[in-house]
C-alpha cells in the first residue's frame, strides 16, 4: 500500500527520476507505438497500475528497436496529491545511490513493487524525488554508449550473443582508434544522422575509443552531449569498414564535410549497442542546462 | 575440404582437444540423451557431419541441464587415416593459444567450419592436436566454476538474467566467506553430493570465495580437483542459507562429518552456474595424472 506522506516541494510538481535497464531483444525500441511491445509502453503500464493513475515517461535516450540499456534515465510527474515515503535501501543497495548523494533510491517501495510486476527483460533500478527542473532529456550533459563486436573465428561467446555483434573478419583496433580520434570534438554529424526536419545535427563527440576486453571482444566507448538518430551505429559502421581494411583510417572524418546523410555509411546492427549511462548537472544548474539545450537544438 | 596431411604421431591415435563454450539455457545438459537436445549431441552431430565419420566426445565436466560453460574441455579421437593441417590463427586469435604454447588452435580450419554449422548457443573455441595420453576427464588437475547471484531489490540485470540467480533477500558476503573458508581442503563431500554407487566422494576443494562484482552481483569462484554430482550447487545452496541469515556461518562445515547426502541442503538453481576453465598438467605428466585419477576415483 502507498504510505503517507513526505511533503513534496516544487510548486505542486511531483517529479521523480527513474534509472532503468533493459534487454532490447524483445522490444520494438523505447518509444510507445500502437500494437508493438516497447519499453515505454511496458514500463508506463506497470507504473500506472501500481500508482492507479496514468504516468507519462520522458527519457534521456530514445533507443531504437533491439538496442539495450544498463543506465537509461527517465523522468515522470506523479499525481500532485500522491506523496510517497522514501524507503531506505537495505543490504547491498549502496551501489544504487547516485554519486555524491545519500538520497533514497526506492521511493515508496516502488522499486520492489515494480520488480515483482515487470517482465525480466526490463528493470527499474532506482526511483528518487528530483527538483521540478530535472529534465531527463534536455537536462542531460552527456550520454554514454558501448558497442561490442566479436571478431574471433568462432563467433560470439554464447552467453553474450544478445549484446555482441559477430564480425566475420579480424578487426584492426589500432586503425579503428586512429580513425575514431579524428571524429572527436564538435562537428555537424549530419553524414552519420538520419535527419529529422528542422533539428540541428551539430554534436560534441567527447569519447570514441576501442579496446580489447579480457574475453577478446572489441568494445567501443562512445560519449557525446547527445546523439542524433542512428549516430552511434553509423559511427561504428564506418569504423568497422576501417577495421577490416575496406577503408583507410582517414575516411570517416572526410564525411564530416558533408551536408547530407552519407549513403556510403552502413549502420551497424542494433543488438551490439547498449546505453550505459547519462550525466546530469548538479541540482542548482538543472534549469540553466535545460534552457541551453532547448535553445541549441532548435538552431 | 579437408587438406592433406601433417603426419600424426602416437600409435595411430589421432586425438584432439576441443575448447567449448555454451549457453546452457536451451540444453538438457552435456550428456547425450535420446530425444533431448544436449551439448554432446549437437556438437557430436556437427563434428560427425564435417568429418564424415562418427565422433565420440569425452568431456571434463558433465554439466547438468541449464548449466553454462565458457571454458569446457573435451577430447575426441578422429579417424586414424584423417590428418588435418594446422591453420595458423589470424587476427585477434592470440587469445586462443593455450598458456605457454604456440600450438595451432584451428586444426584443419575446423573452428571456422563449425562456427558456420553450429547453433549460436554453442561454440567451439579451439581444436588442437594432443598426445594420445591427453584425457579431458581423468587428466584434469582442476575444474573452475563461477556462480552468480544478484540480491539487489530490483532483481537481475536484464542482459545477465540467463546466467545469474535472483535472490529475494540481501546477502552478507562476509558471513558467506567465513562459512566457505571452513570447507576448503580435502574432505568427503558426500553431504553435498548426489551419490553414485561405488564412487568416492572425497574431493580437494581449493577455492570457494565470494566477491561483489562492479555491477553489484555476488559471484563465487569455486575450484577443486573434481566435483561430484550437484556439489557446486549444493555448496552454493548451503552458503546462501548463511548469507541471508537462516543458518550460522559454522553450519555448512558441520555437514562434512556426515556419511550421507544431507536433506538440509538446497541445491541452488542451475542457471547461475558456469564452468569457466579446466587445468591440465604438462604433456609429459599426462599419463601419470590420468592413472592417478582413475585409481583414486575407484577407491
Amino acid at each position: 500500500m502507498i504510505e503517507p506522506a513526505v511533503p513534496v516541494t516544487g510548486g505542486g510538481l511531483n517529479r521523480v527520476r527513474l534509472d532503468i535497464a533493459y534487454d532490447g531483444t524483445g522490444f520494438a525500441g523505447w518509444a510507445s507505438q500502437p500494437g508493438l511491445r516497447t519499453v515505454q509502453g511496458v514500463l508506463g503500464d506497470a507504473l500506472s497500475l501500481v500508482l492507479r493513475s496514468p504516468v507519462m515517461l520522458t527519457v534521456a535516450g530514445r533507443t531504437d528497436a533491439g538496442v539495450h540499456a544498463t543506465g537509461q534515465v527517465a523522468h515522470a510527474d506523479l499525481p500532485p496529491d500522491l506523496a510517497l515515503t522514501p524507503v531506505a535501501p537495505t543490504g547491498s543497495s549502496a551501489l544504487l545511490a547516485p554519486p555524491g548523494s545519500s538520497a533514497p533510491v526506492d521511493l515508496g517501495g516502488l522499486v520492489r513493487r515494480l520488480a515483482r510486476l515487470l517482465p525480466p527483460d526490463v528493470r527499474v533500478l532506482a526511483i528518487r524525488s528530483v527538483p521540478p527542473e530535472f529534465d531527463a532529456r534536455f537536462g542531460a550533459l552527456r550520454r554514454h554508449y558501448v558497442y561490442r563486436v566479436a571478431d574471433q573465428p568462432w563467433g560470439v561467446q554464447p552467453l553474450r550473443r544478445f549484446d555482441t555483434l559477430a564480425w566475420p573478419r579480424p578487426l584492426d583496433e589500432g586503425a579503428m582508434n586512429d580513425a575514431a580520434r579524428r571524429l572527436l570534438g564538435e562537428h555537424d554529424f549530419i553524414a552519420f544522422c538520419r535527419r529529422r526536419e528542422g533539428a540541428s545535427t551539430v554534436r560534441r563527440l567527447q569519447e570514441l575509443a576501442w579496446r580489447r576486453e579480457p574475453d577478446g571482444v572489441l568494445s567501443a566507448q562512445v560519449s557525446a552531449d547527445a546523439f542524433c538518430h542512428n549516430m552511434v551505429r553509423s559511427l561504428v559502421g564506418a569504423l568497422l569498414a576501417v577495421g577490416d581494411g575496406r577503408r583507410p583510417a582517414g575516411w570517416p572524418a572526410t564525411l564530416l564535410a558533408s551536408d547530407r546523410r552519407s549513403s556510403e555509411v552502413t549502420v551497424a546492427p542494433a543488438h551490439g549497442l547498449t546505453l550505459i549511462g547519462v550525466d546530469y548537472p548538479p541540482d542548482d544548474q538543472l534549469a540553466a542546462r535545460t534552457a541551453l539545450t532547448r535553445a541549441f537544438r532548435a538552431r
